[in-house]
This record gives structure tokens, C-alpha cells and sequence, in this order.
């Protein structure tokens, strides 16, 4: 297929490399333009403006947030101006159940197809090939870009017709990791705090009764302490949780634990956390508690 | 080995079992004779009294709380007076730090031995001996203890000498399931009132990035909402939730989510909840949201 | 003083009339004629745009949040068009830090002045002249002002040479109140449940160590569950424990008492309760408790 | 009336000077002979054991928590054992609900008479006799112990017949005051991070919509980051809320504000503020805004 691929962070290089390598002639573009050349390298089409990455098959949309997006689509001589009549948007970016809703009635009106196709899954897992896509739009548009999501990752898991419901689940997956993320830290405050060991815990927990593997990841590095170099960094975890706090504002579903967590993220950024890993908010229960082990403190990065 | 198994409800009862199966020595008691019958009959010997049952080189109590332990073990013709010197008494409940520490302290004075060894695990995995064991004590007496253990579980983790440490990772483990079961409450609260289907939903979930056996088993209930009958009764859950703020208290760490959930349970019973299973609080966000599904509401039992 | 005053709801209507009263000329506006008509008998000038109320040493809006300010003040031939040099727009009305600094900006570009006035009271203060005002911008622009000011309100407080200090001030303020109501709520449902009159309770509480009329006001409310028709509508609440809790996420200020707020006011959107009065987030506590005694339940509107 | 009275800290002693002062028989103990003598010295009788401060028409207790009135009435030569049948107890420490309950059973079956009358007010006011007195018993008890309450407060509120409701009335007024010092602390972090001065903003408060003393003391002393010398110890407010809590998980009411409250008290503690006043957990907040004006931080009382 003739894609065009639009946002090159360490997420959206390594997915569009996987396209490349599975054969599809991929267009890519990104506002800097250094970040073109190593994907050009392995075979792919440079664009210099948004408008020439726009003309494939399907265009798939990789961005930080709703702003990025929104310019990218919504520019004057943006992805909906130039986007071919039946041709497909997939946004595969964490972005807000009110945008996607926009999209999908633009791309409508305008006689273009639009998928929302969030994923879950850290650099590696993308470099892997082994991202879980989240897909949501009409049956017959998602059959169409299988191709294109067999060569990104593992699964593919469908949840319906309108693609807002894909950015839900998304956005509420990262909330339950968040909340897991809480869990853990409070959970390694009490007993380290009681004397025992926080890594043997952690392995403990993780040979047992929590065997998943963000249990693993979050537990280790909330028992270390250790919360550089960020793999998901905490802004970006804290833009999810407003979101989802948003998205269930409009639904009138009050979530106290998503409460909870946004509070956690604002003390860790007025503590000079803003570069540390989102994992970061585990290490505050440990902090209130008044421990000072290796990982609890100071929360100030040492690169910040 | 002689072993002597106070307290034969679902739990103790399977375990006991396993005990004979293995070709130990079991003499069984509990307080309500019909609960001894099965296991006589599977080839234990019959306590009538506590004092019949703390004969052996090992005793087992595995008891409801904090108040059934104190009871047999402090009574005057109790564990405690009838253990002969050096044997050991493993105490496999979920009890407070506070007791279990106390019985530490008393059993060294009575020149007897004492180990914790709280599991993980449902009444379908005791009787499968696939019990996850976490002990502590000292390391000698848990190495004589291994081929009890052995019999009853799939795995045994150490956690330090002493035994109360493994009370309080019981008590934190529950909280992790507690909370796991909050953040799924208000998840699926959330995208329930999006419109989205909740069984697929958490079918996503746990086919992706949460496959936890946990995540599964009480995202399930909880979309289904479908909380009887209980297989871990709600008070139970409330119980080792107390247990785990009262040691968080002791030792000055504030746990918010802990408080959170308190919280939910107390509201749960508020409404009638007392004999449904513990996830039952996890259909509380949906109520708060308004949402009257099948399973959200109302929190009473048909049975109770 | 020539004044033109715009937005003529509740507090509006009640305040331009004592205004007039004080022998000021006053030009009023607002969308809906028929809200004018009562100024213009009482002596007012009628303006039926808003250009027409924008040319007085004077320019007071009162209106209902963000959006119709926003409207009234950068709409092609609003406020900032046709405000003069150097004279004053004093905002009075409710609104966010963010758009109080964007106004300040904007009147400073065009070479007029602003001041933020935000007031605490409600209509029946308002008729009284009987409003605590909250001013802050230039010394000299507030001095300029009390003649204005005395005849609206019983005090004047400054605070500062930054409008949107005035602002913040008033939503903190609107916060501390919603705080009271959720600790009265909560107590009034301890003591209820014990069996405590809730009405005598309240008694005791207001005329011994809660003095304020605030306590007085909505723990009367709480304790007789009678939550309409609304002083002060609950969304209008809500939209205050937003606006403070936004200014608190741009300062890196986490407020858990106040995201407990915002929970309860979803909670009781979610029931039905958008018409009631803003206390009713009192009645929740109760609700939870599973009481139904005659005001906590059921929170629908019986208007609604 | 000849009085006994037991319990002479700060505001024992006051009180019981205020009794001899209005011409009462009054006979004093406390533990510590020291604390005796001033009272001894303005006319009172010396008891040496409790049995000899039994013997009155009443007997007041003023202790400082459960345990010390547990121990003063049970003990073998305790209270209950010496006073005479139809002889008053008045209980006006601060106790739970259940040693209340307890006390009421106890007098009754030994035939004696029980008044709960905790009170509202610092030492100041108890040295002025300016306390507000809530009594719950007997309304023919009450009545008879009317002039005694007259010598101590400057008002009397009846709440019942049943003793324990004027306990929970004053745990539910201290949970109360500690919600105001929260929200207090909250909004004072808002303010005083967005560059608003924190006394001013207090002046204003309090000379506006917030004119009970309890938001003067409280937001003078968070504004001023001074919690020392504690006029009320923060382990004592915590004691409090526990207290409240305990009642109220008896009663199935879940009070999400005192969950919260509690943790904030587990947080100073945490952080060595054990010899501040309980206001100081209205510091927290600025602490987690990364503030570090002169009184939020650290939180290590000096004299500590």
C-alpha cells in the first residue's frame, strides 16, 4: 500500500520502519526534518510539507497530543485539505475523545475514511513489531488496513464502530497503569518503611499473585528508586489522566482514583519532577512516609 | 511429619487434605465437629479439644482474624500452654503485624518455634495445592517446614526472619488486588457510560496489556456485574484492608488509595453488600455514575 | 459618574438598580431586552448593543462565566472596540484567572484600564448593597472606583495591583465554601445516622463554634435535605471548583480537598441534581451511608 | 455541691478553679501531686488516690483520653467502686463513642448517675469560663448539674438523653474545625503560590464571608507557617479523628474528608511535626506545591 506516515518520534521511526520492512511504499514527514533522513535511509519518501505526505492510500498520524494533531489536520493546507476522497486517516496517537470525535465527522464530511487505532506498547515493543493496536471504526475500513497493522504489532483488537471508543480504551488502559503505578508505591512505602526488603518484595509480588508485566517494570523501578531516563515520561502520563478525567467530565462518571493520581502528578511537578519517568509518582507515598531511601528523593531530575 | 491443623473452613480444609495426601500424620480441629467429619475420613486423627491438636512437631492454625488466632493460642488450656518445646507453629492466617508479632514474642519465651506463612490463593487453588506461601521466620525452621509447604502450594517465598514481615506482604498484597479491582471499577464505569461494551472490553484488557489473572477474574465480575455468590466475602476484603491501615499507622505511612478503598467498603455495606464478593466495590463508580447495568446496582444481596 | 453596565441576571439587575440609586447615570445592557426594561423604569438608559453601553468613565460586566465574557468584551464591535481611552472596565463577574490576565493585557494594548471585582454575596445582599467586594489592579483605577463600589457592597477589600489576584481569590473563596458544605455534609451524616436530630445539631454547631453565616446557611440545608429552589444552582458551583482547580494546575498546586468537590458534584450531575443548589453535594455523604431520610435521596429535581 | 474532680492538665485546672471560685466543695487528684497543689492552694480539698476524690454529689472527669479514664473509673479502687449510689459522673474528656456507651452501661448497673459533657474551647477560654458545654444524659440529671456548668461555660446545648451523642457531636465539631484547617491549608497554597499575599488574603477572608474565629486562628497560623507552641497538639487533633472514624466505621458512614484528614496527620507525623500544633497539617499542601516560605517547611518542630 502507498501510506502516508506523519510524526517521527521514537514511536512513530520505528513504526514506520516496520512498514518499510514489510514492503509498504511509506511516505514519512516531520516538522524537523533530521528526523526524516534515517527513515529515508531505509527507503522511504521524504516530504518536506505536510500536503506531500498526504496523498497515499492511507495516512497514519503519530503525534504527541491534540495540538500537534489538530495543526497537522487542521492547517489550511493540512491532511483534511489534501487526503484523496475515500482515502484512509488512521490516528494512531493518544488523543482526546473530543478530537476524535471531530475528526471522524471532518474526514466524513469531507468524503475521507478515518480509523482511530491508539496503541499500547513502550519504543521497544514498537522497534518489535509487537505493539497491541486498539482499532475502532467501520468494520470494512479496519479490514482494509490489517496489512498495515499486522506489520506494527502483535494484536489488533477491535471495540467498535465509532473510533472515539478506541481512544477511550486507550486513554483508560494508561489510567489503569497509573493506578497500578499508585498501588505499588504505597504498597513498597508500608513495608519498606516496616524494614523489608523493596526489591525482594517486588520479585516476590511478580512470582506470584502479579505476574503482568507492568507489575514488573513499575515495581522494579519504584523499588529502586531509579526513574531516569524516562521511558514514558511523566508529562505526557499526566496530559493521559487529564484526558481521561475529561472525557469522564463529559459522561458525568466521577473516578476518585483518577482524582488522586492527577494530584500525584502535580506534587511531583512542583517538586522539579517534570523530566523523571511517569513511575515517578510511586516514589511519593515513600516521601510522605518520610523515607529518604536512594529512589524517593529528591524528586528533582538530575538532568533538570 | 505429626502435624497437628487448627481451623477447617474452605480454605483449611482442602489444605488439610493435601496433608494426608502427602502421608503426613493430621490431627484436625475445629471448633464445629461436622467440619472435622470429611477429613477423619480422609484419615485424620480427631481433635476435640485445642489441646488434642498442639501435640504434634508442627501445628498449623489457619484461622478466620485476629480474634479466632488470639482465642486458641492464648486460652488457658490453649497452643500456647500444650506445644511441646521446640516444636513449631505455623501460623497461616491472615492476621495483623501486632499479632503476629505478639505470638513471635510469646512463643520464643515458651521456648517454642514460630513461623508466619500467609498464602495467596482462592479455595479452588488450595485444593489443587497451588497455594503461593510466603513465609518468614527463621531459616532453619522454615527449611523443616518445606515438605508442608510443599504439599500445599506451588511456590514458597521467603521474606525475611521475621515473621511478621510475611503478615504485612499478605495484608499489602491484598491491597494490590483491592485497588486493581478500584482502578477496574471506575474504568469500566467510564466506558460503560460511553457506550462501549464491557466484556469486550475487558476482554481486551486482558488479552493485551493486563493479563494478570486478577485483572481477568475480577474484570469479568465486575462488567458482569455479578458479585454472588462471594468467593472472597467482602467483609473478609474490608478486614485485610483495616489490617493493613493499622500497620501503615504504626509505622506513619499515609496510603490515600488505602483510605479510598475503606472507604468504598464502608459505603458497600452502607448499602446492603455485606455477603457479596470484595469486587462488588468495584461496581460502586458505576452506581456513582448513574449508571443502573445489571450488575451495578442494587448492592443487595438476593440472599442476604 | 456615567457607567454602563452589562449583564442584568440576579445580582446584575439587583446591583445597576442601587447604582442608579446613588444618582449615577447608567446605561444597561443585556441580550435579552425584556431583563432591561425593569433598569429603564427605575431611570436607566437602555442600550441594545452592546457598544451603545460601552462609551461611560465607567464599564461594569456581571455575567455568568468565561464564555459570555469573552463574547461581550472581544466580539468585532464589543467592549474593547469601543471603550474609550483611559476609562475603566471593572469586571465583576466570576471568571478564570486565565482569561481576568488576558483581559488585563488587552485593555492595557488599547489604553484603557481594568479592574478585576469580583464579590461574594448573594441576590439578597445584592438588592441590600450589602456585597464584600474583592478589587485588585491599579491603586489609583480602585480609588477612582469606591464611589461606585460603596454603592454596591458594605467593604471593599484590596488585594493587590494584579487584577487576577481578585479572581483567584474569589474562586478560593468559593472553594472554602463548597469545602464546608462536604464537611458538614459528612458530619451531618455521622450524626444522623446515630440517631441525632440533624436539625439541632446544627443549632448547636451555629451558635457555638461555627458562628459564620455560611455553616449556619447550608447546614440548615443539609440537615433539612431541602435543596430547591436553588440559591446558588450546583453547575454554576461546579464551574467555580473548575476554574479553581485549573488555576491550581497551571501553578502546580494539588488540592485533593478540591478534587474531592469536583467528584461529588459529578456524582450528583450523574443523579439527576443539576437544578438543586450547590449545597445538595452535602446530601451525598449521606446517600452513601445508605440513609433516606427526607432530603438526601432521591437527587432528582422534582423542577428538573 | 461538693464536687470531685480528676484530671488537672491545662483544662482541668482552669475548670476546677472556676468551680472553687463560684463557691463549690471541690476536691482534686491527678496522678502527679505537682499538678495539685495550685488547686490545693486556692482552696481545694487533696485527694491522693482516686477512691478519695470519689465521694461527691459529682464527679468530674477531665482526662486526657480512653485510656486514662478507663483506668480511673474500672480500677479495682476506681471510680465506679467508690461513688456513691445515685452520686453524678460527669465525663467531659474527649472519648469515643464506645468507652462512652460503656460508661453509661456501667454507672447504670451500679446504680449511679452519667453525664456526657465534652466541651469546645482552648485553655483560655476554660480559664475564662467561656467554654461551650454539650451535655447529653438524663434531662433531670442535667438540670441538677446545671450550676456547675454555668461556673465553667457560657452556654450549655442539651443533645439528647443518650450520653454517647454529645461525644460524637464533639468528635464531629473537631473533625469539623480540622476540615476548615485542610481547606484553609489549600487555599492558602493557591493563593500564596500565585503571588498573593498570605495574610492579607486571611484578613480578608476573615473580615468578609468567613468571620468565625476558628478560620481567624487557624488561617493566621497557616499564613504564618507558626505551629509552635501547640495550642492544641497535633497528636491530640489526630486522636480525634481517629476516634470519629472508629464511630463512623461503626455506623457504615464513609466520610471521605476525614479519610483524608487522617492522612494528612499520618504525613506530618511522618515527617517529625509530632510536637506541632494541629493546624499544621494545613501546611501540607504548601509543602506538596514545592513551597518553602517560612513556616511550610520543614516540618521538624524545634524543640522536637
Amino acid at each position: 500500500m502507498k501510506i502516508g506516515f506523519i510524526g517521527l518520534g521514537q514511536m512513530g521511526s520505528a513504526m514506520a520502519a516496520n512498514l518499510l520492512k514489510a514492503g509498504h511504499t511509506v511516505t514519512v514527514f516531520n516538522r524537523r526534518p533530521e528526523r526524516r533522513a534515517p527513515l529515508v535511509k531505509l527507503g522511504a519518501h521524504e516530504a518536506s510539507v505536510v500536503a506531500d505526505a498526504s496523498q497515499g492510500d492511507v495516512v497514519i498520524t503519530m503525534l504527541a497530543d491534540d495540538t500537534a494533531v489538530g495543526d497537522v489536520v487542521f492547517a489550511t493546507d493540512g491532511l483534511l485539505a489534501n487526503l484523496p476522497k475515500n482515502a484512509i486517516h488512521i490516528s494512531m496517537s493518544t488523543i482526546s475523545v473530543a478530537l476524535s470525535k471531530r475528526l471522524a465527522l471532518a474526514h466524513l464530511e469531507a468524503g475521507q475514511r478515518y480509523l482511530a487505532a491508539p496503541v499500547f506498547g513502550r519504543p521497544d515493543m514498537a522497534a518489535a513489531a509487537k505493539l497491541f493496536i486498539i482499532a475502532a471504526g467501520e468494520s470494512a475500513t479496519i479490514d482494509a488496513c490489517m496489512p498495515i497493522f499486522d506489520s506494527l504489532g502483535q494484536k489488533t483488537s477491535r471495540i467498535g464502530a465509532e473510533p472515539f471508543a478506541a481512544n477511550l480504551v486507550k486513554l483508560s488502559g494508561n489510567f489503569l497503569l497509573a493506578a497500578a503505578i499508585e498501588a505499588l508505591g504505597e504498597a513498597i512505602a508500608l513495608v519498606g518503611k516496616a524494614g523489608i526488603d523493596r526489591r525482594a518484595y517486588v520479585d516476590l509480588l511478580t512470582s506470584t499473585i502479579f505476574t503482568a508485566p507492568a507489575y514488573r517494570t513499575y515495581g522494579s523501578l519504584i523499588a529502586a528508586g531509579s526513574f531516569e531516563p524516562a521511558g514514558f515520561a511523566a508529562p505526557l502520563g499526566f496530559k493521559d489522566i487529564q484526558l481521561g478525567l475529561a472525557a469522564a467530565e463529559s459522561l458525568r462518571v466521577p473516578m476518585p482514583l483518577a482524582s488522586l493520581l492527577r494530584d500525584r502528578f502535580l506534587t511531583l511537578f512542583a517538586q522539579g519532577g517534570n523530566k523523571l519517568d511517569w513511575s515517578a509518582i510511586g516514589g511519593l507515598a515513600a516521601q510522605d512516609a518520610g523515607e529518604h531511601h536512594a529512589g524517593s528523593a529528591p524528586f528533582v531530575s538530575s538532568t533538570g
